[in-house]
């Protein structure tokens, strides 16, 4: 170990239509982490039933540990994964954001969890990227767009694509926290030798027909996206000034 | 599509100890594919708190959608991932996997999950792989360990090692059900292109320094599994008989 074992306090936001694939490689790269604490972040702790989907068919059951309230001040890791639009409109939510990733340590935002850090106002002025079909609305907030598949490291801001950006970016902060030799001990702990079967996981590898395909079966949630980033960016300008 | 879209019964097993990054793969593989159903599996659908440990500190808060009891008889998945020991003395559980697992269309064992589907009797005969350090121990059950970190498949049945071996698996049996143009769109979606960050996700990238140091790590662990299995394996027998 390279570090001293500070005891550390991540948190991770589950909301009801949170999507678990964007957090859980977080989770993942701390799980055995020594002296570690994994909030689960919501409003409530209930056990919640997912009621919206962009697209996704069937929710993850998934429950928060620590309320917002009850979330300590001191986080290591700030962690956001995608979710519905109706995040970017929830003003208890941003404003929790906005507090705790103020001071965090360490945010780490996937696929449009990114978009939901800069909804709150966390990523104006970083370079950040985010799932490829909404890279560009990274802009509406102030941030710097970046394609390329990559996790994105800006100072203490880590953001990636959905998925593995997930694991990607747990090792990398992980890596941080706690220096490079745990980081790789936990990579080969979850064995992250990845084989992708099909060879199609970005735009470039899929190819510009297939990559039409999808877009074109996620064009009606892309509009509604579309707008409710625009009112979230409307709404952050107001609460800036 | 190449494939008539059935309605498709997806079975995961969340026991209360489930090490969720194992299903979280097949999950994501299905998690937006049409008419389709995701059932999370276990003996009562209440929120359940994990309560032992295999070197994980950190439980992840999940629970259970669909009982044993309500699970329907056409599964086409059936997917198990890691647990702690007291899964495989677990009599109810096996059973009920013994009984589904047996006309199921595909089984998909992630991690020690495929030691749980062979302690069920499931892999007798049958080539399999789990993660790195348990690969030896399918034997135990009649199966024949595969090493190397991919995905193995031996007529119905996928086993891979931990984590990404969930997504790799997830992905192949979405194409045998619904067709490859299928898991290719479903990969790109997940945008499964990996980049690991420090390339030490398998013993042989790791080189032998690192891995030893985990095999210590785990040895407590190794020998609380080992003789578990050992059980498992003679009650397997008996029930053979």
């Amino acid at each position: 170990m390279t570090q001293a074992l500070d005891r550390l306090q991540i948190g991770i936001l589950v909301d009801p239509n949170c999507f678990v694939p964007d957090i859980i490689g977080v989770y993942t790269a701390f799980c055995d982490a020594p002296n570690c604490d994994i909030h689960f972040l919501w409003k409530h702790t209930n056990p919640q039933k997912n009621t919206e989907s962009f697209g996704m068919l069937h929710p993850f059951p998934v429950h928060a540990t620590t309320t917002f309230a009850d979330c300590p001040q001191n986080l290591d890791v700030l962690c956001v994964g995608a979710s519905t639009p109706n995040i970017w409109s929830d003003e208890e939510t941003l404003a929790f954001l906005a507090d705790q990733g103020s001071h965090a340590k360490y945010l780490i935002g996937i696929c449009a969890g990114s978009l939901t850090l800069a909804a709150a106002g966390l990523l104006t002025g970083y370079r950040a990227t985010t799932n490829f079909q909404a890279i560009e609305a990274l802009a509406l907030f102030g941030a710097i767009p970046v394609a390329g598949g990559h996790v994105v490291v800006d100072r203490n801001r880590f953001t990636a694509g959905p998925v593995t950006g997930s694991f990607e970016a747990g090792l990398m902060v992980l890596a941080e926290l706690r220096g490079k030799e745990a980081a790789k001990e936990a990579e080969l702990t979850m064995e992250y030798a990845p084989h992708p079967p099909f060879g199609t996981g970005s735009p470039e590898l899929a190819g510009p027909e297939l990559t039409q395909k999808l877009m074109q079966r996620y064009a009606p949630f892309a509009n509604q996206f579309g707008a409710a980033l625009q009112t979230a960016a409307e709404r952050l300008m107001i609460t800036k000034a």
